[in-house]
């Protein structure tokens, strides 16, 4: 007598979260120091100074019934001028606020673009391995996921495969780029390849196929360019958050871009805005929106990152695991040390090391290893995969 | 090719929202004192001065890690329980943190706990004058609304209406009080007989009907008293919102309060989060959760409504507008001096006065008025009631 699929959702607790009550509960009984726990993709970063900085000029300057209250619901007027700014400075492109819906983080913003375009029987194309949610979101807004299996020799797009994903019923593509959980960046090369297939499918069809680029991990990348996606298909959606490069993880800022070059896009922003309206976002959290604009061009210090890849990296392949090398996000995605992943990781738990199974990310025969962790944890739980390899010698 | 309705609510300015632009225009044209803006539901009292203090204390003081970090999903546990020392001291109840979702908003909360409950053909019963949004609400998550047409005299709930409204595909009853547009509150004469046909009706049917009281203007009440409504009946469902009482409407955050009490307790509070999940909800803002935590026990200023109030009322009653006499909100909703209430307001705007239709708020014949301004803004207008009053005889 209940939403069957929102118990379910409620009550299951997803891999990654019981991994990190587990972990918790061994910290408790071998001292946290003893426990290597990989599991969560939380920034371990502190936001840069100005973020708290910011936050602080403008609750002691500025007009508390004006920063607190309601602002627009597609987001405040100067808030959507400033990203645009920024936005424009980097990609010399020439968005103006009307491009901008501020969405209350990366899950609202994919939400709402998903329950906007969503007609009956759509298909959203999602490529492996894949951030789990998509799968939640793209149900719960009446659409269907039609998977495409990974290429883990590279991690970028299984084309063959996707190719023939393809069909009438398919109304946008979602990437993400760089890639939780493998950390791959899209080449130029990829995003091209994407963009000609993308055309011809749309033409073939007479419908735009819109392509969705998730990217709350643009500001983590390790000297690897990141093309700006709608200069190769003017047909695609960007959403963002500030929740990895601010380190603003829990304060729910992040927006949806319709570029102009976008097929029909005053009704498709106005369906991302009237989607989030039907779903209950009022607006997005109205002191952090000012915040993130004038904090938009920072990030947290992510050199952080860089290092406990490097060295996690380095040790991992000298133990003899395979691991593509990730172009960004603090996510390794090594295959395991046998077939079965969740047995892998299962054994991985016993030297109680804490890292997550593939499949649940579409992509068994790998783990997912996340990085955003201080580094002395990782320098201390090197020895332990080492054991780990070794056991299956 | 989208999303209809999506685009539709995307497209369509409310009465509200258009009637505040025109205001600003004509503000431009005869200036801002001359237009008297009454149409939006904009707290315009400031939050109280801890608020901001404790905001500044937190980001001074706290591990910026961890306070911007994510929160547990259903809110942070300290936040949780928190709130349920703060409800028990005033209710006398006995709630732990399990009791309590951290909701994004009133809308966030009931969105979440809509599609929580809703199964294929469930209906969920409003009574007017309502909320217009409730509708978008429930259509979003897959329900269907029954209206129950008002009680003009006293805005209680015409049971009779009701009673006839009743049938087995009803999941859940909808109140709001005090109750914005009429201001009126809900008596314990009103809870109690409702409370019995609740119960006599889930009985006949053989399931739960759920009572979902939503309550943002819970404490902005003029010595009235408010029934704590899960004290009438078990089966309730209580949305809050700290955006009227802590003048914070943009930040945000609310609660889902599922009792003991309440049919199957573990699967609702389950369904509640699991809906929320999947509608993108990831956690409430985490800054302000703590902040409304440290600060449930105050409100902003509430005193400066009451005087509005009545300035307001006596005023409007002198120049021969009938109004129901409001417990609480910062509504007034006297009838129209003329059956159609648009064409009504229509007349309004011609002196610069702006006002609300019933009719989007399912009750025609009736205006609403929003009267969180300045008091000095009711003093001035006051001659123009007068002269619209006048212009009807």
């Amino acid at each position: 007598m209940l939403s069957e699929s929102s118990v379910k959702l409620g009550t299951s607790r997803s891999v990654i979260r019981e991994l990190f009550e587990f972990g918790k509960q061994r910290a408790a009984i071998v001292g946290a120091e003893n426990v290597y726990d990989f599991s969560i993709g939380n920034p371990s970063v502190a936001p840069p100074a100005q973020v708290n900085e910011t936050a602080i000029d403008i609750l002691k300057n500025a007009d508390p019934v004006a920063i607190h209250g309601y602002t627009s619901a597609n987001g405040d007027i100067l808030v959507r001028q400033q990203l645009a700014q920024s936005v424009n400075n980097r990609f010399s492109t020439s968005y103006t606020a009307d491009n901008f819906y501020i969405a209350t983080g990366a899950a609202g913003a994919l939400c709402s673009a998903i329950k906007g375009l969503c007609c009956p029987n759509d298909e959203f194309v999602v490529f492996a391995p894949y951030f789990p949610e998509y799968k939640v979101f793209i149900e719960a807004m009446g659409g269907r996921m039609a998977l495409v299996p990974a290429d883990i020799d590279t991690f970028q797009i299984n084309f063959d495969a996707f190719v023939s994903t393809l069909n009438e019923n398919t109304k946008a593509v979602i990437i993400n780029s760089p890639n939780n959980p493998s950390g791959a960046v899209y080449s130029k090369e990829t995003i091209e390849r994407l963009a000609a297939i993308l055309t011809e499918k749309s033409n073939e069809y007479g419908h735009p196929i819109y392509l969705i680029s998730d990217e709350p991990y643009r500001e983590i990348a390790y000297g690897v360019e990141i093309p700006w996606v709608p200069d190769y298909y003017g047909c695609t959606i960007v959403c963002y958050s500030y929740s990895k490069s601010l380190s603003l993880p829990g304060e729910r800022v992040g927006y949806v871009l319709v570029p102009d070059s976008c097929n029909e896009q005053e009704p498709v922003y106005a369906a991302v805005t009237g989607a989030a309206r039907a779903l209950g976002y009022v607006n997005a959290p109205s002191l952090f929106q000012r915040v993130c604009a004038q904090c938009s061009d920072m990030t947290a210090d992510i050199g952080i990152y860089e290092r406990n890849r490097n060295i996690l990296l380095e040790g991992l392949r000298s133990f003899g695991y395979h691991c593509v090398e990730p172009g960004g996000t603090f996510y390794l995605f090594p295959r395991t040390l046998e077939a079965d992943d969740v047995a892998f990781c299962e054994r991985a738990k016993q030297f109680d090391l804490l890292i997550v199974p593939g499949v649940g990310f579409g992509c068994p025969g790998h783990t997912r290893i996340s990085y955003c962790v201080p580094t002395e944890r990782i320098e201390r739980a090197l020895p332990v995969f080492k054991k780990l390899a070794e056991s299956y010698k």
